[in-house]
C-alpha cells in the first residue's frame, strides 16, 4: 500500500436528516482555567452515592488455547476451583482472577484510568476520553485502516449503531445492498426506518463481488422504481446466519466495486475474533499451536478497514460477544465526516453510552492491556471452535454425513445407514451445510425438494412455508429451539421460489449451553429431521 | 377519587411510525422447561470475564437533613473522615459507607437480587425483571397513578425518553405545546425530529392552564398552517429553566384541559425530588424538622400521574440527578399501549439499557430499600436547597435586592446602594428573579429595557440580541459560564419582541461546585451586571 491519504469527501451520501443535524460547532468561547461553570444541569460529583466499584475479573488466560472440554456450566470461580481440584477443569491452571478498583476519584498513585467522578457524570457523546483512547489504540493495532484520518466513537451496541448509520445515510424509501440471507435484526432495524434491502448473491466466500457488480451495472431505476443503492450492509468477519468467513480477497473485490460505484460499506462484525483456527474436521481442532498471541491476532482475516483507502467503510464493533451483551457497548470506526454526523445524531437522541459500562469494560481492557485482551479473545475463540466441533461431531454421530463433492466445503446428511429408515431413504439427502468458519451458528440447508410431500403441494412458496413451519415446530416439540431461515431472507417467498430455490434454511446456535445440551440438541434435530422426511 | 379504571384508548394519537412498529407478538410457541435454546446469538454466560462487582456506597443518611455547609469538595470517604475528624464535615456522623456484591451467579443465601449472568446477558427491552419490579414498587409508592393498568419501562435517560415519546406520538411537521421558555435540549431533540413547539404562557405556578385553553380553543388550522397540537411537553416538578414548581392545583387544571381537548401530557421531571423544603428567605432554611422521611416523600407536590385517571400522561423519570447522569438510566410510566409502543420503538433502535447500569443502580435501590432511598433523596434535596440559599445570599451581598411587590414572589436587584454607581443608577433595576422552589437553576430576568444603550437600537430584537450576547460574554470573561435564555425560547426573536418582551434571561446553575465557587460566581455576575448597565 502506498502512502496513506485522508478520507475522500462523501458528503453527498448524507441523508436529509443528517444534513439537518447540527454538529456541535467548535465552542465559540473557550473558558480559561479556573472558570466557574454554571451552565448545565450538572450535579456535583460529591452527590454520587457510589464511593467505589471493585471488579473481580477472570485473567486473560482463563480459557486454554487447546481446550479439551468447553467450560463446565454453572461454575464460575468456585466451579473453576472445584473443577481444578477434581481435574475436570477446562480453564487453565493459571491464576483465575484479578481485581481492579474504580475509585470515586483517581489519585496520582492509582493504576486505573477511570474514576466515578467522570464515569457517573455527563460525558462526551463519543465516549469517556480514556475509553476512547484505548479503543483508538486497539483499532490502530488490529484493523490498521488504510487511510489517515479515521476516527472512532463509542456507541451502545452494534444494532443501534447500524440503525444510526442507516439514519445518517438513507432517506425513507431508499434501499441498501446485502446478502440474500442477512442478519434478521439488522433487516428489522432497516425496515423500521422505511429503508429496504436489495439482495446480492452470496457464496461460501461471502457476498459475491461479481453479483454486486451485476446488480449495480444493470440497475434500471425505472423498472425497479427506486434509485440505485448507495450502501452495502454485510458482516465482515464470520457472517450471520451462514457462519462463513468473507475472505480477504473477497473483501478487496467488494471494496473495488464500492469505489467504482461510489458505495459506502457498513461492516457489522460481532464475530470478528471468533474466526476458528482451523476448518472443521471430525475429531478435533488442529490449532496453530506455535503461534504467539500477537501472531494469532495478525492471522485473523482483515476487516474491510484494512482495504479502506478512501474512508468509505463504517465499521461496527461490539463487546457483546467478547465481554457481554449487557454492557451495551460497542464502537464505530469511520471517516471524520461520518463520525461527526453519527455523533450529532446520537446527541439529538440517545446521548452517550453508560459511563458505568464504559468505565468497567474499558478498565478491563486497560488492565488486560493489548496482549491480555488478545489472549482473552484467543481463549474464547478456542472455546467457540470446540463448541462448533462438538455440535458437528454430534451430527456425524446421529446422521450419515458425507463430503460428496471434493470441490465443495459442504457436507450432506442422510438418514443413518444402520437404521430401518436408511434402507428406504438412503438415496435422498435430508440436508447439507458448510461447517462454519467460526462464530456461533450452523446454517442448515434443509433439502425440502426431497421431502415426500413437497411435490404434492401446488404453489412452491406455500409448500415451502408449510413444511418449513412444520419442521421448526417438530424440532421445538422435540425440545430444541432453532431460528427459521425465512427470518433472514431478503427476498420474499415468491421471489425465492421464482429463482428456483426449493429448500429452506434453519439456523442453530452453538454459542451457549453445556456440552451435553449441544450434543442433545443436535441429536434431537437429527432424529426429528429423519422422521420428518418419512 | 372514585374507583380506579384502566387507561382509555388513545391509539388515535399514535404516529405513523408507531403504527408500523410491530410489537413483539405473544410468543406463538411456548417452549417447555428443559428446552434447549439454539435460537439467538447468545454467548454462554461462562464467557463473561467479570466474576463479581463490589459496590461501595454512601449510606442513605450520608447527607444531613439540616446542613450548615454544602459538602466539602474533593472529599469522598477519605475527605469525609478527615472532615469528621476536624469537625468540618457536613455529612452526618452515621456510618458513611456500606457495600454490596453483584456476583456472577446468585445463590439462595445471597442478599442481592442481581447477578452478572443476567446483567451482562441480553435482557428484556423493558429492563431486568428485578429492576423493573423495584421501579414498579417505587412508582406505586411515590406517584400513585390514578388509573389501574399503568406500566413502567426502564430507559436510557430522559432526553432519549422524550425523543422516543415524540417518535411514537408525532409525525414530522406536527407540533406540541410547551412553556414559552422550555428545556433547551428538549427543544433541540424535538426539532431534530422535525416536530416543533408551540408556546403557552407560563406564570410562577407553571404552564398556564388558561393560556393552554386559549391556544387550543382559538386554534385556527388554516391560519396556523398546521393541526392543533395533541401533546403537551412540560416539566412537572421543578421547571427548567425557571426553577419554579408547578402547583398541584395547576396540574389538575392542566390535566382537565388535556382531557377536554384529548391531549397527551409528557411530563419530564428530573428535579421532582429536589423540591426545597421552604421558600428562600435570607439566612437559611426553615426545614420541616419534625417530618419523618415518609412524610417528606408524601409532602412533595404530586406529579401529573396522581391526577391521571385516563392514562394520558407519559412520565419521564431519570436517575441522573439522584444517582448520576453517567448511569444513563431512567424510566417511563404510562399506559400499556404507550409503553408497548415505546418498547417496540426501542426494540427497533436502541435496545435495552445497560445491564451493568441497571444492576448497579437497582441493587443500590434494593439495598437502600424505599425508606433508605427516601432518606437519600431528602439529604440531597437539603444540599441543593442550601446551595440555592447560598447562591441567593451571595446576590443579596453583592447587589441591592428587594422584594418590591408583596403580591409577587419576584425579587428585584439594583446596583449596591453604597457604591458610586448606586447614586447614578439606583432608580433603575438591573434584573429580577423568583427564588427557585428547588432544582438547580436560577432564572434571571435581565432588565434590558433599563440599559442605557437599549433605546439607541433600531430593531428591538436586534438590540436585545446584541446586548444579551455582550452581557453573556462579559460574564464569561469575568470567569463564569451561564446559559443564555434565548436557547430556551420557543418563540423567535421577532415574535417575542412583538409581544413586547424587552428583556432577556440568563440561567445559572447552582448544582455543582464548591460554596466558594458558588459565592464567587454570583459576585462576579453582580459586578459584571452593574458595570454592564453603566
Amino acid at each position: 500500500m502506498s502512502e496513506k491519504h485522508d478520507a475522500v469527501d462523501l458528503s453527498h451520501h448524507l441523508s436529509k436528516l443528517a444534513l439537518t443535524l447540527e454538529s456541535r460547532p467548535p465552542a465559540a468561547y473557550n473558558p480559561g482555567p479556573g472558570t466557574i461553570g454554571m451552565d448545565g444541569g450538572v450535579p456535583d460529583t460529591e452527590y454520587f452515592p457510589i464511593e467505589s466499584i471493585t471488579v473481580e475479573y477472570l485473567k486473560p488466560s482463563a480459557f486454554p488455547l487447546k481446550p479439551t472440554d468447553v467450560l463446565p456450566h454453572g461454575s464460575g470461580v468456585l466451579g473453576w476451583i472445584a473443577n481444578v481440584l477434581t481435574g475436570k477443569g477446562s480453564k487453565t491452571t493459571a491464576a483465575p482472577t484479578g481485581q481492579f478498583v474504580i475509585p470515586r476519584r483517581l489519585r496520582s498513585e492509582d493504576e486505573g484510568e477511570f474514576e466515578l467522578d467522570t464515569a457517573l457524570q455527563y460525558s462526551p457523546i463519543t465516549g469517556l476520553p480514556a475509553a476512547e483512547s484505548l479503543i483508538d489504540d486497539w483499532v490502530a493495532r488490529v484493523h490498521k485502516p488504510a487511510y489517515n484520518d479515521w476516527k472512532t466513537m463509542l456507541d451502545i451496541g452494534a444494532s443501534c449503531a447500524w440503525s444510526s448509520a442507516l439514519s445518517i445515510l438513507l432517506n425513507p424509501g431508499d434501499s441498501f445492498l446485502t446478502d440474500r440471507y442477512a442478519y434478521n435484526l439488522g433487516l428489522d432495524q432497516a425496515r423500521a426506518r422505511a429503508t429496504f434491502p436489495v439482495a446480492v448473491a452470496t457464496d461460501v466466500e461471502g457476498l459475491s463481488a461479481v453479483g454486486l457488480e451485476r446488480v449495480l451495472a444493470s440497475w434500471d431505476e425505472k423498472a425497479r422504481g427506486f434509485k440505485r443503492p448507495r450502501v452495502i450492509y454485510t458482516q465482515g468477519g464470520i457472517h450471520n446466519p451462514t457462519g462463513l468467513l468473507i475472505t480477504a480477497q473477497r473483501k478487496k473485490d467488494i471494496y473495488a466495486v464500492a469505489v467504482r460505484y461510489d458505495l459506502i460499506i457498513v461492516e457489522d462484525d460481532p464475530y470478528y475474533y471468533q474466526q476458528a483456527s482451523a476448518p472443521y474436521s471430525t475429531g478435533g481442532t488442529r490449532a496453530a499451536e506455535k503461534q504467539t498471541d500477537e501472531e494469532w491476532l495478525d492471522s485473523l482475516v482483515p476487516s474491510f478497514l484494512r482495504f479502506d483507502y478512501e474512508g468509505r467503510v463504517i465499521r461496527l464493533d461490539t463487546f457483546s460477544k467478547t465481554i457481554g451483551p449487557g454492557g451495551r457497548l460497542g464502537y464505530y470506526t469511520s471517516s471524520p465526516l461520518l463520525i461527526e454526523k453519527l455523533a450529532a445524531l446520537h446527541q439529538s437522541y440517545i446521548s452517550f453510552p453508560s459511563g458505568l459500562s464504559q468505565a468497567i469494560c474499558a478498565n478491563l481492557l486497560h488492565t488486560y492491556r493489548t496482549e491480555g485482551f488478545t489472549r482473552w479473545l484467543r481463549g474464547l475463540t478456542a472455546q467457540y471452535e470446540l463448541r462448533r466441533n462438538w455440535a458437528i461431531d454430534a451430527l456425524h454421530k446421529a446422521l450419515d454425513v458425507r463430503a460428496e463433492d471434493r470441490w465443495s466445503r459442504a457436507l450432506t446428511a442422510y438418514a443413518p445407514a444402520n437404521g430401518q429408515m436408511a434402507e428406504k431413504f438412503a438415496r435422498k439427502s435430508l440436508m447439507s451445510f458448510v461447517p462454519p468458519d467460526g462464530g456461533m451458528f450452523v446454517w442448515f440447508n434443509i433439502h425440502l425438494h426431497n421431502h415426500p410431500r413437497y411435490r404434492h403441494q401446488t404453489s412452491p412458496a406455500a409448500a415451502k412455508n408449510r413444511l418449513s413451519a412444520e419442521l421448526w415446530t417438530a424440532i421445538a416439540d422435540g425440545g430444541v429451539i432453532f431460528r427459521r431461515g425465512e427470518l433472514f431472507a431478503v427476498e420474499g417467498d415468491e421471489e425465492r421460489a421464482r429463482q428456483g430455490e426449493e429448500d429452506v434454511f434453519l439456523r442453530a446456535s452453538f454459542g451457549s449451553g453445556t456440552t451435553e445440551e449441544l450434543e442433545k440438541g443436535m441429536t434431537i434435530f437429527a432424529t426429528v429431521l429423519v422422521k420428518f422426511f418419512q
